[in-house]
C-alpha cells in the first residue's frame, strides 16, 4: 500500500521548526509494510490544505496528516477537512465531555477556545488522545483512509501507536519488514566497515550505517513472507555481525546506552554513585530516565567547583593543586571518594574541559578523564573528544556509561 | 513570490533521516522575502521525481530541489530533471575538469562513478560547490527557475548562500520578512489566546502559537518594504503583547530557559547550588550547557535516596519519616540545606514523583514540590505535571529554573 504524509503548519513552511513527525510516521509505517511515496508540507491556509487533502485522497490509499488540531486561530485542519470533502463541523459530545473532564480534574474550567476542539467534521471518527486534549480524526474518502493527528510530537506518537498502528496492522497482512538497530560506541564507521567487509556481500538483510554523534548505529532490514522468516533472517545476520565487532556493540535492539546500563545495574543489583564535573549532571539525568533506577542510583554529585570536589567528595585539595582538577589523579579520587561516602558498589567520575574556553596546550578543550571505582580497584580512561560544549558533554557521558557497561558485562 | 521546496531521497520518505534542508532553505528564503507555499518529499524514483518537478514548475515561480546529485546508483535527480523537461544528459567539461582537479590535488584518480557527476541536463547552468564535488544546477522552465542542490546539508548551504541567495536577492528588491519568537512558561495556549483576543485582530504582524512540551512559544512575523520597518513592526507588536502576558514571558528572542537563567545568574553574580531528586540531574545538566556557568553553579546534588538527602543535604530523617520525601517540608529542607552547605546565594530543590510507578491517591505521579532558598526566606511551588517520566522531569526542571528567573528578575 502506498501512502502520503501531510504536515500542516506555517512553522514548517517558514522553516521555524524542523518537522520530525513525518520521519517518525514514515519509519513506523515502514514497520507495518506501508511505503510512503510522498511527504507534503503546507502552511496554515484552509484553501491550500483542502487542496492538498483532495489531491492526496485521489492519489493514495492511505493519508496521514499532522498539525492544526489545536485551539488557536491558526489551527485550521478541521475546517480544511470539512471544506475538502463537503461536510460541516458538528459538536462531538464524547469529545466535549472528555475535554471538560480533563480540565475539571485539574480544578479548572475549560476555556471556550479549547471547547472548540470538540467540533469535528460530520462523519469523521475520533481517536482518543492519551496525552493531550485534541482527539485524532479519521475520515474515509472513496476508500482512502485519512488519519489526522495533532502536530505536537508526543501527541502524534501517542495516538499513532495506540490507535492508528493497530488498525493498520490488523489489515495489512502483507510482506513483513522488520528492522533491527545495533548500536556501537568507541569504534568508527570505517573500522566497522573493514571488520564487516567479508560478510557484507553475503548478508540476507539490508545493512545501513547510521553515524550518530556518540557512536555508529547499524540498521539491519529484513523482508520476507512471514514474521518468523524476517525474524530468522535478522537473527542470523546479527549472529554473523556481532562477533566481528565484539564488545563495541552495546545494544542489539536499538536502546540508548543509559537504558542498557540502567537496566544492567538494576538486574545485577549493583549500586552506583556519581561524581560529575565536566558532564555537569548529564550522566545522572540520563540514568534517571530509566524507571526503577532509584534502587541502584544512590546519589549523584555535580562537583563543578574545586570547593565542592573537596567538601562533597573528599578529594584532597593538595591533589587538585598538584595535578589540576582535570587529571587522572583527581578523577580517581572523585570516583573513590563518592563510592566511599555513598557506600555503593561502584563510583563513577568525570572531569574534563567541556569548552569553549579553559583549554591549554597540554590540556586542550575536549580532554576528559573518566574513572570507575569498585571494590579493590579503579579503572581510568582518558579521551580527547571533539565538538562543541554540548557534544563534549554528551560524548563524555556516553563513554563513562560504557565503562559501567563493560565492567558489569565482564562479571556476568 | 511563492516557492516550493522538493526534497529527494528514500532516506527521507522511509524516515531514516530527518530532513533539515527544507527548514534551512525556507528560513533563508523568508529573509529574502520569498514565502514557501509547499514542501514535497519524494523517494529515489525517476518517474516520481520527474512528475513532482513538472507539477512544481507549473504551480510555482521558484523551485528549490535538494538531494540525488551524488555518485551512487540511487542518485537520480539529474536524470529525472532531463526526463521531466525533455532533454538529455551531456558532459559538462568545466565540471569534469573541476572534479579531476579535486582528486588530483589529493593525489588520487577520480573514480568513474564520480566522473558521472559531470553529466548534466543539456541547457542547465551549473553552480560551483565550494565544499564538495557535485555542482548545483539551474534549470529554467517557462519562467520558473529550478535550483538543484546536493542533499548533504553543508553542501546545500554552501551553494545556496554563495550562489542562489545572491541571485535571488539581486532580483527581488522586495519585502523584508523577519520573525521573532517569544517564549512562555506556566500559561496555556488558550489562556494566552484569551489574553490577546483584543489585540490579535489589530496586530500588524502575523502571530503563530507554537505549543512545546514545556511551554508555549509565540512567533511574530513582520513583512515590510525595508529592514527598519519590519523591525519596528516587530518591536511595536512585542510591546503590545508582552504586557498582557506579563512575567510568563521568559525570552523575547527565542532562547531556552536554561540559557536565560544561566546568563542572568552570571550577570547578577549570584551563586547557586542544586538539590535535585525527581529531576535527577536535569537542572544541573541544562545549566551546565551555558558557557561560563562555573562562576555561578557551585555544586549540584542528585539526592535520589533518602540516605543521600540526609547525608549530603542535611535533611532531618524525622522530617522525611513524618511528611514523606515528596513534601513541601522536605523540599524546603533540601533547598536550605544545599544552600547552607555550599554557602551560595541561592539553593534550588526539586522533589516529586516522576513515575511511571510510585504514585498514591494523595501523592499522584506528576506531583512535584520545588523550593528556592535565599537569604532570609524560601519560596515553595507545588505542581501536578502530566506526561511520562521524561516529560515530568523536563517540565519540573523548567518550572524550577523559572523560579530562579522570577526571583532574579524581581530584584533587577
Amino acid at each position: 500500500m502506498n501512502a502520503a504524509i501531510i504536515v500542516i503548519g506555517d512553522e514548517i513552511t517558514s522553516g521555524r521548526k524542523i518537522d520530525t513527525n513525518s520521519s517518525y510516521l514514515a519509519r513506523e509505517l515502514g514497520e507495518i509494510g506501508v511505503a510512503v511515496a510522498r511527504i507534503v508540507g503546507v502552511g496554515d491556509d484552509i484553501k491550500e490544505v483542502a487542496g492538498v487533502l483532495r489531491e492526496a485522497a485521489r492519489a493514495y490509499r492511505l493519508v496521514l496528516v499532522t498539525g492544526g488540531l489545536g485551539p488557536t486561530h491558526d489551527d485550521l485542519t478541521r475546517q480544511a477537512l470539512a471544506e475538502a470533502f463537503g461536510t460541516r463541523l458538528v459538536l462531538d459530545k464524547p469529545t466535549a465531555a472528555y475535554i471538560e473532564e480533563r480540565f475539571r480534574a485539574r480544578g479548572l474550567e475549560a476555556p471556550e477556545a479549547v471547547k472548540a476542539m470538540a467540533l469535528v467534521p460530520e462523519g469523521a471518527r475520533t481517536l482518543a488522545n492519551p496525552v493531550g486534549t485534541a482527539p485524532g480524526l479519521v475520515w474515509v474518502e472513496r476508500g482512502t483512509e485519512i488519519y489526522v493527528l495533532p502536530g505536537v510530537p508526543s501527541e502524534a506518537k501517542a495516538i499513532f501507536s495506540t490507535s492508528v498502528a493497530p488498525e493498520l496492522r490488523r489489515r495489512s497482512g502483507r510482506d513483513f519488514i522488520k528492522t533491527r538497530v545495533l548500536r556501537t560506541v568507541g569504534i568508527t564507521e570505517s573500522e566497522i566497515s573493514e571488520k564487516l567487509a567479508k560478510v557484507i556481500p553475503e548478508l540476507k538483510v539490508r545493512l545501513a550505517f547510521l553515524p550518530e554523534a556518540t557512536g555508529v548505529d547499524l540498521a539491519l532490514t529484513a523482508t520476507a513472507g512471514d514474521e518468523a522468516q524476517t525474524l530468522a533472517a535478522l537473527e542470523s545476520a546479527v549472529s554473523e555481525i556481532v562477533p566481528l565487532i565484539g564488545d563495541r556493540v552495546y545494544s542489539l535492539t536499538g536502546e540508548e546506552i543509559h537504558t542498557v546500563v540502567g537496566e544492567m545495574l538494576i538486574e545485577h543489583r549493583k549500586t552506583l554513585a556519581l561524581a560529575e564535573s565536566c558532564t555537569g549532571g548529564l550522566v545522572a539525568h540520563l540514568l534517571t530516565e530509566v524507571p526503577g533506577i532509584s534502587a541502584s542510583l544512590e546519589r549523584g554529585i555535580v562537583a563543578y567547583s574545586n570547593k565542592a570536589k573537596v567538601e562533597t567528595l573528599g578529594v584532597c585539595s593538595d591533589l587538585i593543586a598538584e595535578h589540576g582538577a582535570v587529571s587522572e589523579e583527581v578523577a580517581r579520587a572523585m570516583a573513590s571518594g563518592v563510592r566511599e561516602r555513598a557506600a555503593t558498589d561502584l563510583g563513577l567520575a568525570t572531569t574534563g574541559i567541556a569548552g569553549p574556553t579553559g583549554g591549554t596546550e597540554t590540556k586542550p578543550v575536549g580532554l576528559v578523564y573518566l574513572a570507575l571505582a569498585y571494590r579493590g580497584g579503579c579503572e581510568i580512561a582518558r579521551h580527547v573528544l571533539t565538538g562543541g560544549r554540548d557534544l563534549v558533554k554528551r560524548r563524555a557521558a556516553v563513554r563513562a556509561l560504557d565503562m559501567v557497561r563493560c565492567y558489569l558485562a565482564s562479571r556476568e
